[in-house]
């Protein structure tokens, strides 16, 4: 029994086929393309799944998408990295094409099933996934099954205000956690903060990727680097308050740190927890496990998931 | 089929009877004097309860109690206003002395129980209570059934962190929302606020109730009293940025104000609502609901339908 999972990106669309135990059997991806049209992507999308249907036979379609999704019909209402997109029928094209059970959800819930189903093996029954990339993401699992509130966009932690009036989001507002913790605020503030930027990048940079990013910053602090070390200090701290406020409201048995900043957790982990302890209501920290995600791509896996625990019922 | 709820407060334990259609059949109401110990406490509970059971023959007890609570175990780990308990167990000896299947929780959460039954006739599938008196409580109900969380405190939204190192909380920690929309701290502003405290009170407490208290400050406002209406539209803004968080994380369908507070609600929606219409992340804003519980004790009664509820499956 196979099953299709697919990630709608700004930049890429990545699809992948698995079988029922999770394993890979085949991953493409091609470019968006959003600036072309909707109608321009879902003629793409088409031809390459009516193909891997040909070939792989699978029961379900899962599809993951950034922005603003609505799950129950089957639609991307906006996203900000699709401008020229709106209310774009995804379930509904895919659906009449192949004649599977299709299923839709924003990108952080994919990934948070996707980290549930393969980082958790389902042993904890709730959890909160924190996505931590460009933007941040989050997805909620309650009692075993994915949770994605009235509309669709359950799980969206990081607008949560974590400072009123501060840094300026891109989302429009200011002082969201994402505007303190997304990597782009991180290289915002290590652009001020490290004296030559420059010779930080030459020095510390992984070979034939010189750039000032977040792996870079990693590698400064894996050897001491001041600077890089007290950054991400910085950004425990401030990602501990925003998960604060959603573990008072939540009390998850778990959170899960996925996506490529998470990667350098050992820089920033020991600073989190202190918010953790420092908490005056304290059963919920105490009770809380924190758990780093091994695996990548949790959101197209989650999405070739979801589908076929889905069409199970 | 009848049922009894209890609902332990710091200064009254209050205790009913209602059948199965929820209506009251009988109420009563006592000291706590947690002071006395737990001990002292729970005979007392025990005779009355006792007494009640051979009258009214009820088929289940529900228990809501102030403070940290295991649903599980049984036990009030700790309360604020029960300074001498600890891990006072509740659910055991009230099983033993009536052989009923015997059900504990936080009060929010029966309160966003009873509110789900009696005020929403769980019309929506996932809807945020938050009860705003001395203090902020939170329950949530998720795909119609009570959500506990973890360790049982989910729904603390009164200690969300709606301004970091800001106003001095009952919890011990800064800038929680209960330090600026609990009563406490509604009375705090308006004594700062207010030139003459007496002659305000005088003019516009209540007969025979000369306090400065949230009723009086009302009364003012419905008056047109200046100050007063400056404090509950600063109330509503204050509310309305720790909706928000909790509303982006949990994106329900209804959020439904109850407890003493909520009766102002004339005087601080409007600036409420207009925090939820600046919001960049637009449709969990645009589609929830906003409800104003009319019912008072929905802490007790829903101790009381939970019991029930939880004793048919």
């Amino acid at each position: 029994m196979n099953g299709i999972g697919i990630d709608i990106g700004g930049t890429n669309t990545k699809i992948i086929v698995i079988n029922g135990y999770g394993r890979l059997l085949h991953a493409e991806r091609f470019h968006t393309l959003g600036e072309n049209g909707y109608g321009e992507f879902i003629k793409r999308l088409l031809d390459r799944v009516k193909r891997l249907k040909n070939i792989w036979e699978p029961v379900s379609v899962g599809i993951g998408a950034a922005g603003d999704v609505d799950p129950q019909k089957g639609l991307i209402r906006f996203s900000p990295n699709l401008e020229k997109w709106h209310n774009a029928a995804i379930t509904c094209p895919l659906k009449k094409l192949t004649g599977l059970p299709c299923t839709l959800e924003n990108d952080a819930n994919m990934a948070a099933w996707g980290a549930y189903v393969l980082e958790l093996k389902r042993k904890y029954a709730n959890v909160l996934t924190i996505t931590l990339g460009t933007g941040i993401g989050g997805g909620l699992i309650l009692d075993g099954k994915l949770y994605h509130g009235a509309t669709g966009s359950a799980g969206e932690i990081g607008h949560n205000k974590i400072q009123p009036g501060g840094e300026r989001c891109h989302c429009g507002a200011q002082g969201c956690l994402e505007a303190y913790c997304g990597s782009y605020a991180i290289i915002r503030d290590a652009r001020k903060a490290i004296k030559s930027p420059e010779a930080f990048v030459k020095k510390y940079a992984a070979p034939g990727r010189e750039r000032l990013n977040t792996i870079c910053l990693t590698r400064a602090a894996d050897r001491g680097h001041k600077t890089a070390l007290r950054i991400w200090r910085e950004l425990g701290a401030n990602l501990g308050r925003g998960l604060a406020d959603a573990i008072l409201l939540f009390n998850p048995d778990c959170v899960l740190l996925t996506g490529g900043v998470s990667k350098a957790w050992r820089h920033f982990i020991g600073p989190l927890k202190k918010v953790f302890e420092a908490q005056q209501i304290a059963t919920p920290f105490q009770k809380v496990r924190l758990r780093v995600a091994k695996n990548a791509d949790l959101g197209v896996f989650g999405a070739a998931l979801l589908g076929m625990e889905l069409r199970k019922k």
